[in-house]
This record gives C-alpha cells, sequence and structure tokens, in this order.
C-alpha cells in the first residue's frame, strides 16, 4: 500500500502500462502527470474515455470504427466509385485517408493470414469481402497490405481468389518514400524502384 | 469526421497525445488499442481514471499521493525516526520506496528552485519545511535531490537554511550504479566515485 500509491493508483499504472508503447516506468509517468492534473484533464479523460467506449463500434459493412451501423465514409454516396481499398486495420485506413488520395471505399481486415498464429481467411472475413465485391459493383480492388511477409501472402491469397473474375486487382507501388534518402533504404526497396522505374 | 473517427475520438487523441512520453501517433495506437477492446479494458480503465481522480489528494504533511488527509507513510507512526528524506517529485518518494532501504519519512517539494522559471523558496514551501522540521524532531535531513543543476542548487539552499542548528544534513552519495560499467559513465562520477573510495 506504501509502496506506489493506493491499490486504485497500482491497478492503473497497470492497465496503463498495458497499452501498446508503454511499460511500467511510462505508465508510472502518465498516471502521476494525471493524478497533478486529477481536477481538469483526469476527470476529463476519463469521461471522454467512457463516452468513446459507450458510442464506437464497427461499421458493419467496412469494419472501420462507426458511431452508427454505417461509418461515414460507407454512409456517403459519394464514395460509392466502385474502388475498395483493403487495407489490415483501422489505423492504415486513418493513415490512407490523411493522404487524401483515395476517393473510394474500404475494407478493413483486422489482421493479416497467418500460419504461426492459426488466422485463417474465415478468420478475416476473406469470404464476406469476395461477397461484398460480387455485390457492391466493384470494378478495382487496391490490395493496400503492408509490406510485410504476412501481408503480401494476404495480398496474394485475395489476389488469387479473384484471379479471372471481371475486377481489376492492384497494390500499392513500392518505391522511394518522398523525401526519402537512398542512403538509409534496404536494397529491396531501392531494386523495387530501380524495376519500377519512370520516364521524367 | 471521415479522417480519424467521431470528434470525440479525436478529442480523446488529442487528449492522449499530452499524456508525458506520447505523442501524436503513439496516441493514435492507444486509443485505437483501447477502442479495440471497448467492452472491457476501454470502459474499466476509464472508471478507475475517474475514481483515482476522485478519491487523490495531497497529504497535508509530505505533499505525497493520498486518501486521506495524511498518505500511508505519515500515518504510519513506525516511521516517525527522526529521519526526513527531501524529494523533488512524488516519482522520487516512489523510487526511494522500491529501494525499500529508507525507514523514516519523507517531504515532496514538487520541484527545484529555478530561476529561470521563477520557481522561488515560496513556492517550494521550503519555510514549511524548516517549520516541519523544528516541529517533528527531526534529526537528520536526507537531501535525495536529483543529481542535476537544480536539484543541487536546491540542497544547497536547504543545508544553508539549516546550518548552525542541530540537524545534520546529509544526500545521497555518488558513485558507480551497482552494475553499472566503468567506460560507460561520465567523467564526473567516475571522479566522484575516485574521492569518495573506500577500503575494502
Amino acid at each position: 500500500m506504501a509502496r506506489e500509491g493506493s491499490d486504485d493508483i497500482q491497478a492503473l499504472i497497470a492497465q496503463v502500462a498495458r497499452l501498446p508503447g508503454l511499460g511500467p516506468r511510462s505508465a508510472r509517468r502518465v498516471v502521476l502527470a494525471l493524478i497533478r492534473r486529477r481536477a481538469t484533464q483526469m476527470t476529463q479523460l476519463a469521461a471522454l474515455m467512457a463516452r468513446v467506449a459507450e458510442t464506437s463500434r464497427e461499421c458493419v459493412r467496412c469494419g472501420n470504427i462507426a458511431e452508427a451501423e454505417l461509418c461515414p465514409i460507407c454512409a456517403d454516396p459519394g464514395r460509392a466509385n466502385g474502388e475498395l481499398c483493403v487495407v489490415e486495420s483501422v489505423a492504415d485506413l486513418w493513415a490512407m485517408e490523411r493522404g487524401r488520395a483515395f476517393p473510394g471505399r474500404y475494407h478493413v481486415l483486422g489482421g493479416t493470414l497467418s500460419a504461426l498464429d492459426e488466422v485463417g481467411p474465415d478468420d478475416l472475413g476473406i469470404p464476406r469481402l469476395l461477397d461484398r465485391i460480387a455485390e457492391e459493383n466493384v470494378t478495382e480492388v487496391i490490395l493496400a497490405l503492408n509490406a510485410t511477409v504476412e501481408g503480401q501472402t494476404t495480398a496474394h491469397y485475395i489476389a488469387e481468389a479473384l484471379e479471372g473474375g471481371s475486377v481489376a486487382v492492384t497494390g500499392l507501388a513500392h518505391g522511394v518514400p518522398i523525401g526519402g534518402e537512398l542512403d538509409f533504404l534496404d536494397d529491396g526497396t531501392i531494386s523495387a524502384a530501380l524495376r519500377a522505374r519512370r520516364r521524367l
């Protein structure tokens, strides 16, 4: 009891320490900073967190975070342009949206295929994705999966399942990031960028 | 609205991003991880945070976090042994307690003297500390302040204010940390450890 505050404070530190990117030491710092501003920031944060936990749900169509049955993107008829972008996570969907370059709709898999973790096509809802592609007059599926082994395995699986249909299947280009320096890039990226070189 | 969740989610990310050690990117990760476990972890964390904000207060005697007027250390008569350890923050008090080596009581300054930030002795409650030392039959004051310029300035100020009284004023020893390698230590620590060398 005397060591690091009350049982509640210790429980709070333990819970904060389980959040991604935090550990016991940073959780202590966070909790102490919150307690220092307990009357304002901490009370507000607790209320906001409770409200978001209460009102958030999954979009029944794409898996994005929503407050209604459909997320704002699925509810917007202007985004039904036949392009469907498949992403691993909501974080990736947000990253795509920050780029403001994609006018179509999304499908969030919620993970990647993994033999090791026993994640199969059914766990990712890939049959549901294929149904959706058939039902929604999709003309192009953009597989915006991470350039990791698992991401690319998943992309190949989906591409094969769509082979022979009328849907174009594309993937994001590999290359030098804007502002990137060659010296800091891995060899794979440099070869990919060289193979995909373009006339200026 | 469509970009990174609802207004509430954006507000939650902004609040989490203000916590020490977190930024916009890690705040997004934390909030997404919480929303994924909104029914369990997120609701629990919000409730716990609200409860700690509600029940936490400052110990009227030492400045530690407490749930009553006195913190568990000040409420424990067994810790009134005449030794008073002065620390900068509650985090430092917790660090001392983890060491389980100090049997006395604490005094939390809540900062250090700083001409730049206009923090003077009154802002740190140093007059109150001096009153406390006089009232509580303190025989030794251990200045466990950080080995930074501000920490040491504050330690000197308190030591001078106590000069000529009957109270012994001590500071933590400088030296090689347990498990530390000389090659990774700064020159100041090595010289301090050499000057304070002990016969084995």
